[in-house]
Protein backbone atom coordinates (compact mmCIF):
# COMPACT_ATOMS: atom_id res chain seq x y z
CA UNK A 1 0.00 0.00 0.00
CA UNK A 2 1.35 3.51 -1.08
CA UNK A 3 2.14 6.19 1.28
CA UNK A 4 0.52 9.35 -0.18
CA UNK A 5 1.65 12.53 1.77
CA UNK A 6 0.56 15.87 0.94
CA UNK A 7 0.49 19.10 2.73
CA UNK A 8 -2.78 18.39 4.40
CA UNK A 9 -1.66 15.02 5.74
CA UNK A 10 -3.21 11.96 4.34
CA UNK A 11 -6.26 9.90 5.83
CA UNK A 12 -4.20 7.06 6.96
CA UNK A 13 -1.98 9.68 8.87
CA UNK A 14 -5.27 11.27 10.45
CA UNK A 15 -6.35 8.44 11.98
CA UNK A 16 -3.07 6.92 13.05
CA UNK A 17 -3.95 5.50 16.61
CA UNK A 18 -1.35 4.28 19.60
CA UNK A 19 -1.70 1.70 22.17
CA UNK A 20 -1.34 2.70 25.71
CA UNK A 21 -1.34 1.35 28.82
CA UNK A 22 -0.54 -1.96 29.75
CA UNK A 23 -0.15 -4.57 26.68
CA UNK A 24 -3.32 -6.26 25.36
CA UNK A 25 -5.23 -3.42 27.57
CA UNK A 26 -7.18 -2.03 24.81
CA UNK A 27 -6.32 1.78 25.27
CA UNK A 28 -5.27 3.71 22.15
CA UNK A 29 -4.41 7.54 22.19
CA UNK A 30 -5.47 9.32 18.82
CA UNK A 31 -6.02 13.04 18.01
CA UNK A 32 -8.77 14.41 16.64
CA UNK A 33 -7.03 15.94 13.25
CA UNK A 34 -8.20 19.37 12.56
CA UNK A 35 -9.38 19.95 9.13
CA UNK A 36 -11.69 16.68 8.91
CA UNK A 37 -14.66 18.92 9.77
CA UNK A 38 -17.56 20.67 9.21
CA UNK A 39 -18.26 24.17 9.94
CA UNK A 40 -15.97 22.70 13.14
CA UNK A 41 -17.49 19.83 14.31
CA UNK A 42 -15.23 16.42 13.36
CA UNK A 43 -17.34 14.57 10.11
CA UNK A 44 -18.83 11.73 11.81
CA UNK A 45 -17.20 9.05 9.91
CA UNK A 46 -14.21 10.24 10.01
CA UNK A 47 -14.63 9.86 14.04
CA UNK A 48 -15.92 6.32 13.10
CA UNK A 49 -12.94 5.78 10.96
CA UNK A 50 -10.29 6.81 13.93
CA UNK A 51 -12.28 4.58 16.93
CA UNK A 52 -12.89 1.99 13.91
CA UNK A 53 -9.15 1.86 13.46
CA UNK A 54 -8.51 1.42 17.50
CA UNK A 55 -10.96 -0.98 17.11
CA UNK A 56 -9.67 -3.08 14.51
CA UNK A 57 -6.11 -3.07 15.87
CA UNK A 58 -7.73 -4.28 19.21
CA UNK A 59 -8.53 -7.44 17.47
CA UNK A 60 -6.15 -7.44 14.82
CA UNK A 61 -9.38 -7.70 12.08
CA UNK A 62 -10.88 -5.71 9.87
CA UNK A 63 -14.57 -4.38 10.47
CA UNK A 64 -17.32 -5.98 9.05
CA UNK A 65 -20.64 -4.72 11.10
CA UNK A 66 -19.88 -1.27 13.11
CA UNK A 67 -22.45 0.80 14.33
CA UNK A 68 -21.59 4.09 16.60
CA UNK A 69 -23.84 6.46 18.78
CA UNK A 70 -22.89 10.16 18.77
CA UNK A 71 -23.11 11.59 22.01
CA UNK A 72 -21.33 14.91 22.03
CA UNK A 73 -19.42 16.87 18.98
CA UNK A 74 -16.13 16.00 18.29
CA UNK A 75 -13.81 18.82 18.58
CA UNK A 76 -9.94 18.74 17.01
CA UNK A 77 -7.60 17.61 19.72
CA UNK A 78 -6.48 14.77 21.73
CA UNK A 79 -9.03 12.01 22.23
CA UNK A 80 -8.51 8.41 23.88
CA UNK A 81 -10.10 5.09 22.77
CA UNK A 82 -11.13 1.90 25.65
CA UNK A 83 -11.92 -1.05 23.73
CA UNK A 84 -12.98 -3.97 25.07
CA UNK A 85 -13.13 -6.78 23.22
CA UNK A 86 -16.25 -9.32 23.81
CA UNK A 87 -15.79 -12.26 21.95
CA UNK A 88 -13.22 -14.03 19.57
CA UNK A 89 -14.30 -16.85 17.63
CA UNK A 90 -12.39 -18.57 14.67
CA UNK A 91 -13.34 -16.14 11.76
CA UNK A 92 -15.16 -13.20 13.82
CA UNK A 93 -14.63 -11.36 16.44
CA UNK A 94 -16.89 -8.67 18.61
CA UNK A 95 -15.35 -5.37 20.56
CA UNK A 96 -17.07 -2.25 22.13
CA UNK A 97 -15.45 1.11 22.41
CA UNK A 98 -15.69 4.45 23.81
CA UNK A 99 -14.18 7.75 22.45
CA UNK A 100 -13.57 10.28 25.15
CA UNK A 101 -12.64 14.19 24.38
CA UNK A 102 -11.73 15.71 27.48
CA UNK A 103 -12.94 12.59 30.17
CA UNK A 104 -16.13 12.61 28.09
CA UNK A 105 -17.76 10.22 26.59
CA UNK A 106 -18.09 11.27 22.96
CA UNK A 107 -18.75 8.11 20.71
CA UNK A 108 -19.89 5.10 21.96
CA UNK A 109 -19.15 1.51 19.26
CA UNK A 110 -20.20 -2.01 18.97
CA UNK A 111 -18.92 -3.79 15.92
CA UNK A 112 -17.68 -6.85 14.39
CA UNK A 113 -14.99 -7.62 12.58
CA UNK A 114 -13.17 -9.77 10.28
CA UNK A 115 -11.88 -10.27 6.70
CA UNK A 116 -13.86 -10.62 3.59
CA UNK A 117 -13.81 -13.61 2.10
CA UNK A 118 -14.68 -13.74 -1.94
CA UNK A 119 -16.02 -16.81 -3.23
CA UNK A 120 -17.54 -18.16 -6.20
CA UNK A 121 -20.93 -18.71 -4.02
CA UNK A 122 -24.81 -17.65 -4.68
CA UNK A 123 -25.38 -14.22 -5.12
CA UNK A 124 -28.28 -12.03 -5.80
CA UNK A 125 -28.18 -8.25 -5.98
CA UNK A 126 -31.66 -6.37 -5.79
CA UNK A 127 -29.99 -3.28 -7.39
CA UNK A 128 -27.29 -2.37 -9.77
CA UNK A 129 -24.75 0.50 -9.07
CA UNK A 130 -26.34 3.27 -9.41
CA UNK A 131 -25.83 5.46 -12.75
CA UNK A 132 -23.90 7.97 -12.80
CA UNK A 133 -21.91 10.56 -14.90
CA UNK A 134 -18.16 9.40 -15.02
CA UNK A 135 -15.82 10.82 -12.70
CA UNK A 136 -13.95 12.91 -14.59
CA UNK A 137 -16.91 14.95 -15.97
CA UNK A 138 -17.91 16.04 -12.55
CA UNK A 139 -17.38 18.94 -10.90
CA UNK A 140 -14.83 18.76 -7.99
CA UNK A 141 -16.95 19.22 -4.79
CA UNK A 142 -16.52 23.43 -3.80
CA UNK A 143 -14.78 23.90 -0.11
CA UNK A 144 -17.32 24.44 2.79
CA UNK A 145 -18.90 28.09 2.09
CA UNK A 146 -18.24 29.29 5.91
CA UNK A 147 -15.14 30.78 4.96
CA UNK A 148 -13.25 29.02 8.08
CA UNK A 149 -10.70 27.42 6.50
CA UNK A 150 -9.65 24.03 5.04
CA UNK A 151 -12.19 21.49 6.10
CA UNK A 152 -13.38 18.15 4.89
CA UNK A 153 -13.80 18.63 1.31
CA UNK A 154 -10.10 19.00 0.71
CA UNK A 155 -8.91 16.01 2.21
CA UNK A 156 -11.04 14.52 -0.54
CA UNK A 157 -11.64 14.11 -4.36
CA UNK A 158 -14.70 13.54 -3.67
CA UNK A 159 -17.13 14.70 -6.63
CA UNK A 160 -21.01 15.31 -6.97
CA UNK A 161 -23.16 13.43 -9.95
CA UNK A 162 -24.40 17.30 -11.64
CA UNK A 163 -27.31 18.31 -10.19
CA UNK A 164 -27.72 16.14 -7.03
CA UNK A 165 -25.45 19.78 -5.94
CA UNK A 166 -27.86 22.62 -6.83
CA UNK A 167 -28.98 22.71 -2.90
CA UNK A 168 -25.65 24.79 -2.64
CA UNK A 169 -26.82 27.29 -5.31
CA UNK A 170 -30.56 27.24 -3.48
CA UNK A 171 -32.12 24.78 -6.45
CA UNK A 172 -32.79 21.10 -4.37
CA UNK A 173 -34.06 18.65 -6.66
CA UNK A 174 -37.10 17.97 -4.61
CA UNK A 175 -35.72 14.27 -4.09
CA UNK A 176 -33.42 13.89 -0.87
CA UNK A 177 -30.73 11.68 -2.74
CA UNK A 178 -27.32 12.65 -3.12
CA UNK A 179 -24.82 10.49 -5.67
CA UNK A 180 -21.06 10.67 -6.68
CA UNK A 181 -18.14 9.66 -5.87
CA UNK A 182 -15.86 9.25 -2.95
CA UNK A 183 -12.34 9.48 -3.30
CA UNK A 184 -9.51 10.13 -1.10
CA UNK A 185 -7.00 12.72 -1.90
CA UNK A 186 -3.49 11.72 -3.94
CA UNK A 187 -5.48 8.95 -4.68
CA UNK A 188 -4.63 7.42 -1.14
CA UNK A 189 -5.95 4.00 -1.62
CA UNK A 190 -9.21 3.41 0.66
CA UNK A 191 -9.48 0.20 2.74
CA UNK A 192 -12.25 -0.79 4.90
CA UNK A 193 -11.41 1.88 7.53
CA UNK A 194 -11.50 4.30 4.90
CA UNK A 195 -14.94 2.84 3.87
CA UNK A 196 -16.16 4.50 7.42
CA UNK A 197 -15.17 7.50 6.30
CA UNK A 198 -17.05 7.11 2.93
CA UNK A 199 -20.29 6.10 4.63
CA UNK A 200 -20.55 9.34 5.61
CA UNK A 201 -18.52 11.94 3.56
CA UNK A 202 -21.35 13.72 1.69
CA UNK A 203 -23.88 16.71 2.00
CA UNK A 204 -27.28 14.86 4.04
CA UNK A 205 -29.09 13.99 0.67
CA UNK A 206 -32.43 15.97 2.92
CA UNK A 207 -30.44 19.04 1.68
CA UNK A 208 -32.53 17.80 -1.84
CA UNK A 209 -35.75 18.09 -0.57
CA UNK A 210 -37.91 21.13 0.10
CA UNK A 211 -37.55 20.59 3.60
CA UNK A 212 -35.15 23.66 5.07
CA UNK A 213 -32.61 22.26 7.33
CA UNK A 214 -29.72 23.87 7.88
CA UNK A 215 -27.74 20.63 9.77
CA UNK A 216 -29.07 17.07 10.87
CA UNK A 217 -27.05 15.62 13.99
CA UNK A 218 -26.64 12.13 13.83
CA UNK A 219 -27.56 9.99 16.38
CA UNK A 220 -26.63 6.43 15.00
CA UNK A 221 -24.91 5.46 12.39
CA UNK A 222 -24.27 1.46 11.03
CA UNK A 223 -21.67 0.44 8.51
CA UNK A 224 -21.65 -3.47 6.84
CA UNK A 225 -18.55 -3.69 5.25
CA UNK A 226 -19.59 -5.71 1.94
CA UNK A 227 -16.14 -5.93 0.07
CA UNK A 228 -12.37 -5.00 -0.23
CA UNK A 229 -12.44 -1.97 -2.61
CA UNK A 230 -10.88 -2.00 -5.91
CA UNK A 231 -8.32 0.91 -6.65
CA UNK A 232 -10.18 4.33 -7.95
CA UNK A 233 -12.96 6.22 -7.00
CA UNK A 234 -16.17 4.79 -5.18
CA UNK A 235 -19.57 5.23 -6.91
CA UNK A 236 -21.59 5.88 -4.03
CA UNK A 237 -25.50 6.97 -3.49
CA UNK A 238 -27.32 8.18 -0.14
CA UNK A 239 -30.72 8.78 0.31
CA UNK A 240 -33.75 9.49 2.97
CA UNK A 241 -36.42 6.57 2.85
CA UNK A 242 -38.44 8.14 5.88
CA UNK A 243 -39.05 11.55 7.01
CA UNK A 244 -41.47 12.41 9.93
CA UNK A 245 -42.17 13.14 13.54
CA UNK A 246 -38.54 14.63 13.93
CA UNK A 247 -36.33 11.95 13.02
CA UNK A 248 -34.90 10.58 9.59
CA UNK A 249 -33.03 7.85 8.26
CA UNK A 250 -30.64 8.02 5.73
CA UNK A 251 -29.00 4.98 3.84
CA UNK A 252 -26.13 4.64 1.43
CA UNK A 253 -24.52 2.07 -0.95
CA UNK A 254 -20.88 2.49 -1.99
CA UNK A 255 -19.26 0.11 -5.33
CA UNK A 256 -15.86 0.39 -6.19
CA UNK A 257 -14.58 0.50 -9.88
CA UNK A 258 -15.62 -2.70 -10.84
CA UNK A 259 -19.13 -2.23 -9.79
CA UNK A 260 -19.06 -4.37 -6.29
CA UNK A 261 -20.77 -3.34 -3.45
CA UNK A 262 -18.51 -2.93 -1.06
CA UNK A 263 -20.48 -0.98 1.72
CA UNK A 264 -23.95 -0.29 2.59
CA UNK A 265 -24.80 2.63 5.83
CA UNK A 266 -27.81 3.33 7.44
CA UNK A 267 -27.90 6.14 10.15
CA UNK A 268 -30.66 7.64 12.23
CA UNK A 269 -30.99 11.59 12.98
CA UNK A 270 -32.70 13.95 14.56
CA UNK A 271 -34.28 16.82 12.59
CA UNK A 272 -33.90 20.18 14.38
CA UNK A 273 -36.80 22.49 13.58
CA UNK A 274 -36.64 24.23 10.78
CA UNK A 275 -34.30 26.79 9.98
CA UNK B 1 -52.62 -1.50 28.50
CA UNK B 2 -54.18 -4.97 28.91
CA UNK B 3 -53.06 -7.85 30.32
CA UNK B 4 -53.95 -10.60 28.02
CA UNK B 5 -53.05 -14.09 28.88
CA UNK B 6 -53.01 -17.59 27.56
CA UNK B 7 -52.02 -20.62 28.27
CA UNK B 8 -48.63 -19.98 26.50
CA UNK B 9 -48.09 -16.98 28.69
CA UNK B 10 -47.78 -13.46 27.15
CA UNK B 11 -45.08 -11.79 24.85
CA UNK B 12 -45.00 -8.98 28.30
CA UNK B 13 -44.69 -12.03 30.94
CA UNK B 14 -41.86 -13.49 28.45
CA UNK B 15 -39.96 -10.33 28.51
CA UNK B 16 -40.17 -9.90 31.53
CA UNK B 17 -36.83 -8.62 33.79
CA UNK B 18 -36.23 -7.90 37.16
CA UNK B 19 -33.36 -5.45 38.95
CA UNK B 20 -30.78 -7.52 40.64
CA UNK B 21 -27.74 -6.46 42.87
CA UNK B 22 -27.18 -2.49 44.13
CA UNK B 23 -29.73 0.06 43.56
CA UNK B 24 -28.79 1.34 40.22
CA UNK B 25 -26.41 -1.50 39.05
CA UNK B 26 -27.81 -2.11 36.38
CA UNK B 27 -28.01 -5.34 36.72
CA UNK B 28 -31.01 -7.85 35.68
CA UNK B 29 -31.69 -11.57 35.83
CA UNK B 30 -34.32 -12.70 32.94
CA UNK B 31 -35.54 -16.08 31.83
CA UNK B 32 -35.37 -16.78 28.40
CA UNK B 33 -38.24 -19.07 27.97
CA UNK B 34 -38.87 -21.87 26.01
CA UNK B 35 -41.10 -21.64 23.30
CA UNK B 36 -39.77 -18.53 21.96
CA UNK B 37 -37.44 -20.55 19.22
CA UNK B 38 -37.09 -21.74 16.10
CA UNK B 39 -36.54 -25.34 16.20
CA UNK B 40 -34.60 -24.77 19.90
CA UNK B 41 -33.02 -21.61 19.12
CA UNK B 42 -34.40 -18.52 21.05
CA UNK B 43 -35.51 -16.12 18.11
CA UNK B 44 -32.99 -13.16 17.57
CA UNK B 45 -35.72 -10.88 18.01
CA UNK B 46 -37.22 -12.32 21.42
CA UNK B 47 -33.32 -11.94 22.97
CA UNK B 48 -33.11 -8.63 21.41
CA UNK B 49 -36.79 -7.41 23.70
CA UNK B 50 -35.39 -8.86 26.37
CA UNK B 51 -32.41 -7.31 26.65
CA UNK B 52 -33.98 -3.90 25.49
CA UNK B 53 -36.80 -4.17 27.94
CA UNK B 54 -33.55 -4.52 30.91
CA UNK B 55 -32.03 -1.25 29.16
CA UNK B 56 -35.34 0.39 28.80
CA UNK B 57 -35.96 -0.10 32.71
CA UNK B 58 -32.69 1.17 33.34
CA UNK B 59 -32.89 4.52 31.26
CA UNK B 60 -36.71 4.97 31.98
CA UNK B 61 -36.97 5.38 28.34
CA UNK B 62 -38.57 2.75 25.44
CA UNK B 63 -35.99 2.21 22.74
CA UNK B 64 -35.23 4.78 19.88
CA UNK B 65 -32.42 3.03 17.69
CA UNK B 66 -30.90 -0.51 19.28
CA UNK B 67 -28.20 -2.59 17.59
CA UNK B 68 -27.80 -6.48 18.75
CA UNK B 69 -24.51 -8.49 17.99
CA UNK B 70 -25.62 -11.85 18.36
CA UNK B 71 -22.22 -14.26 19.75
CA UNK B 72 -24.01 -17.37 20.81
CA UNK B 73 -27.50 -18.97 20.56
CA UNK B 74 -29.48 -18.53 23.42
CA UNK B 75 -31.21 -21.76 25.47
CA UNK B 76 -33.80 -21.49 27.21
CA UNK B 77 -33.37 -20.54 31.05
CA UNK B 78 -31.83 -18.35 32.95
CA UNK B 79 -29.67 -14.98 31.97
CA UNK B 80 -28.66 -12.12 33.55
CA UNK B 81 -28.32 -8.62 31.25
CA UNK B 82 -25.57 -6.27 32.53
CA UNK B 83 -27.05 -2.60 31.68
CA UNK B 84 -24.18 0.34 31.42
CA UNK B 85 -25.12 3.64 31.41
CA UNK B 86 -22.77 5.74 28.89
CA UNK B 87 -25.14 9.25 28.70
CA UNK B 88 -28.38 10.52 29.66
CA UNK B 89 -29.40 13.99 28.28
CA UNK B 90 -32.72 15.90 27.91
CA UNK B 91 -34.35 13.81 25.30
CA UNK B 92 -32.12 10.51 24.86
CA UNK B 93 -29.91 8.34 26.49
CA UNK B 94 -27.43 5.76 25.44
CA UNK B 95 -26.39 2.36 26.83
CA UNK B 96 -25.10 -0.65 25.99
CA UNK B 97 -25.75 -3.89 27.80
CA UNK B 98 -24.40 -7.85 27.86
CA UNK B 99 -26.62 -10.59 27.77
CA UNK B 100 -25.00 -13.97 29.59
CA UNK B 101 -26.24 -17.02 29.61
CA UNK B 102 -24.02 -19.85 31.62
CA UNK B 103 -21.40 -17.31 32.32
CA UNK B 104 -20.71 -16.49 28.68
CA UNK B 105 -21.50 -13.57 26.87
CA UNK B 106 -24.66 -14.02 24.08
CA UNK B 107 -25.87 -11.27 23.14
CA UNK B 108 -23.84 -7.57 22.96
CA UNK B 109 -25.95 -4.67 22.29
CA UNK B 110 -25.87 -0.47 21.88
CA UNK B 111 -28.66 1.84 21.71
CA UNK B 112 -30.04 5.20 21.94
CA UNK B 113 -33.63 5.50 24.32
CA UNK B 114 -36.39 8.38 23.75
CA UNK B 115 -39.87 8.87 23.67
CA UNK B 116 -41.26 8.97 20.58
CA UNK B 117 -42.72 12.66 19.99
CA UNK B 118 -45.22 13.07 16.97
CA UNK B 119 -45.47 16.58 15.40
CA UNK B 120 -46.96 18.19 12.41
CA UNK B 121 -43.44 18.95 11.29
CA UNK B 122 -41.88 17.92 7.69
CA UNK B 123 -42.99 14.59 6.53
CA UNK B 124 -41.31 12.99 3.40
CA UNK B 125 -41.62 9.39 2.68
CA UNK B 126 -40.16 7.44 -0.39
CA UNK B 127 -42.31 4.37 -0.46
CA UNK B 128 -46.17 4.06 0.78
CA UNK B 129 -46.87 0.78 3.37
CA UNK B 130 -46.43 -2.07 1.69
CA UNK B 131 -49.25 -3.33 -0.25
CA UNK B 132 -50.53 -6.64 0.73
CA UNK B 133 -53.80 -8.75 1.23
CA UNK B 134 -56.04 -8.02 4.52
CA UNK B 135 -55.20 -9.61 7.24
CA UNK B 136 -58.72 -11.51 7.37
CA UNK B 137 -57.95 -13.06 3.85
CA UNK B 138 -54.55 -14.47 4.78
CA UNK B 139 -53.66 -17.75 6.10
CA UNK B 140 -52.59 -18.18 9.37
CA UNK B 141 -48.46 -19.23 9.99
CA UNK B 142 -48.63 -22.70 10.35
CA UNK B 143 -46.67 -24.46 13.31
CA UNK B 144 -42.76 -24.79 12.59
CA UNK B 145 -42.52 -28.32 10.77
CA UNK B 146 -39.81 -30.02 13.05
CA UNK B 147 -42.22 -31.64 15.07
CA UNK B 148 -40.38 -29.84 18.41
CA UNK B 149 -43.75 -28.44 20.11
CA UNK B 150 -44.55 -25.19 20.14
CA UNK B 151 -43.03 -22.59 18.74
CA UNK B 152 -42.12 -19.13 17.93
CA UNK B 153 -45.13 -19.10 15.16
CA UNK B 154 -47.37 -20.13 18.47
CA UNK B 155 -46.88 -17.08 20.46
CA UNK B 156 -48.04 -15.05 17.58
CA UNK B 157 -51.02 -14.20 15.64
CA UNK B 158 -48.86 -13.51 12.13
CA UNK B 159 -49.85 -14.17 8.86
CA UNK B 160 -48.08 -14.07 5.44
CA UNK B 161 -49.06 -12.44 2.60
CA UNK B 162 -50.39 -15.25 0.17
CA UNK B 163 -47.68 -16.59 -2.58
CA UNK B 164 -45.06 -15.41 -0.13
CA UNK B 165 -45.10 -18.65 1.62
CA UNK B 166 -44.92 -20.73 -1.28
CA UNK B 167 -41.25 -21.84 -0.19
CA UNK B 168 -42.65 -24.30 2.69
CA UNK B 169 -44.00 -25.96 0.07
CA UNK B 170 -40.64 -25.94 -1.86
CA UNK B 171 -41.92 -23.15 -4.22
CA UNK B 172 -39.62 -20.25 -3.56
CA UNK B 173 -41.12 -16.64 -5.58
CA UNK B 174 -37.66 -16.51 -6.72
CA UNK B 175 -37.67 -12.92 -5.15
CA UNK B 176 -36.47 -12.94 -1.32
CA UNK B 177 -39.30 -10.61 0.60
CA UNK B 178 -41.32 -11.65 2.71
CA UNK B 179 -44.49 -10.07 3.74
CA UNK B 180 -47.23 -10.00 6.05
CA UNK B 181 -48.76 -9.26 9.16
CA UNK B 182 -47.28 -9.22 12.32
CA UNK B 183 -49.87 -9.74 15.72
CA UNK B 184 -49.09 -11.58 19.47
CA UNK B 185 -51.32 -13.83 19.93
CA UNK B 186 -54.62 -12.50 22.30
CA UNK B 187 -54.48 -9.01 20.95
CA UNK B 188 -51.83 -8.13 22.87
CA UNK B 189 -50.76 -5.12 22.17
CA UNK B 190 -47.26 -4.05 19.99
CA UNK B 191 -45.19 -1.34 22.17
CA UNK B 192 -41.89 -0.71 21.11
CA UNK B 193 -40.27 -3.51 23.18
CA UNK B 194 -42.63 -5.68 20.49
CA UNK B 195 -41.61 -3.65 17.77
CA UNK B 196 -37.75 -5.28 18.43
CA UNK B 197 -39.15 -8.63 18.11
CA UNK B 198 -41.75 -7.94 15.33
CA UNK B 199 -37.92 -6.97 13.31
CA UNK B 200 -36.81 -10.84 13.64
CA UNK B 201 -39.79 -12.90 13.70
CA UNK B 202 -40.67 -13.90 9.74
CA UNK B 203 -38.82 -16.25 8.29
CA UNK B 204 -35.66 -15.29 6.17
CA UNK B 205 -36.58 -13.64 2.86
CA UNK B 206 -34.02 -15.97 1.52
CA UNK B 207 -36.28 -18.93 1.78
CA UNK B 208 -38.07 -17.18 -1.28
CA UNK B 209 -34.93 -16.59 -3.37
CA UNK B 210 -33.77 -19.62 -5.34
CA UNK B 211 -30.52 -20.16 -2.76
CA UNK B 212 -31.30 -23.06 -1.13
CA UNK B 213 -30.39 -21.98 2.48
CA UNK B 214 -31.64 -23.77 5.32
CA UNK B 215 -30.51 -21.41 7.88
CA UNK B 216 -29.31 -17.71 8.08
CA UNK B 217 -27.32 -16.84 11.41
CA UNK B 218 -27.94 -13.18 12.31
CA UNK B 219 -24.23 -11.72 12.74
CA UNK B 220 -25.55 -7.70 13.76
CA UNK B 221 -29.50 -6.33 13.89
CA UNK B 222 -30.51 -2.54 13.99
CA UNK B 223 -33.90 -1.72 14.99
CA UNK B 224 -35.02 2.38 14.72
CA UNK B 225 -38.25 2.74 16.16
CA UNK B 226 -40.16 5.37 14.47
CA UNK B 227 -43.28 5.75 16.30
CA UNK B 228 -45.81 4.31 18.28
CA UNK B 229 -48.24 1.51 16.94
CA UNK B 230 -51.94 2.14 16.81
CA UNK B 231 -54.07 -1.08 18.14
CA UNK B 232 -54.34 -3.63 15.31
CA UNK B 233 -51.67 -6.01 13.28
CA UNK B 234 -48.38 -4.84 11.91
CA UNK B 235 -48.15 -4.63 7.88
CA UNK B 236 -44.56 -5.82 7.58
CA UNK B 237 -41.49 -6.35 4.42
CA UNK B 238 -38.59 -7.90 4.82
CA UNK B 239 -36.08 -8.27 2.06
CA UNK B 240 -33.14 -9.22 0.89
CA UNK B 241 -31.16 -6.54 -0.62
CA UNK B 242 -27.56 -7.66 -1.91
CA UNK B 243 -26.13 -11.36 -1.43
CA UNK B 244 -22.65 -12.14 -1.80
CA UNK B 245 -19.37 -13.62 -0.79
CA UNK B 246 -20.99 -15.51 2.04
CA UNK B 247 -23.16 -12.27 3.77
CA UNK B 248 -26.02 -10.70 2.74
CA UNK B 249 -28.22 -7.92 4.41
CA UNK B 250 -32.16 -7.86 5.46
CA UNK B 251 -33.93 -5.03 5.55
CA UNK B 252 -37.42 -4.84 7.13
CA UNK B 253 -40.68 -2.02 7.33
CA UNK B 254 -43.01 -2.18 9.75
CA UNK B 255 -46.12 -0.11 9.46
CA UNK B 256 -48.85 0.32 11.89
CA UNK B 257 -53.15 -0.32 10.99
CA UNK B 258 -53.06 4.04 10.50
CA UNK B 259 -50.12 3.21 7.84
CA UNK B 260 -47.70 4.74 9.61
CA UNK B 261 -44.20 3.72 9.33
CA UNK B 262 -44.09 2.86 13.36
CA UNK B 263 -39.97 0.43 12.86
CA UNK B 264 -37.45 -0.62 10.11
CA UNK B 265 -34.89 -2.76 10.60
CA UNK B 266 -31.41 -3.69 8.81
CA UNK B 267 -29.46 -6.85 9.76
CA UNK B 268 -26.42 -8.70 8.10
CA UNK B 269 -26.39 -12.44 8.56
CA UNK B 270 -24.16 -15.05 7.32
CA UNK B 271 -24.36 -17.28 4.54
CA UNK B 272 -23.72 -20.88 5.08
CA UNK B 273 -22.62 -23.07 2.41
CA UNK B 274 -25.34 -24.37 0.70
CA UNK B 275 -27.48 -27.04 2.28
Amino acid sequence: MSEPEGILGTFAQATAVESIGDEGSGRFAAEIHAGWDIGGAANGGYLMALAGRAMAEAVGRPPLSLTAHYLRPGPAGPCEIDVDIVRTGRRLATARATMIVDGKPTLELLGTFGEQVPDGGPRYWREEPVDITPYEECAPMEMSSDGGGPGLMDRLASRLHPGDGGFRRGEPTGDPTVRGWFALAGDEPIDAIGLLLAADAFPPPIFNSNIPMAWVPTVELTVHVRGTPAPGPLRVAFRNRFIHDGLLDEEGELWDSTGTLVAQSRQLSLMPRPA
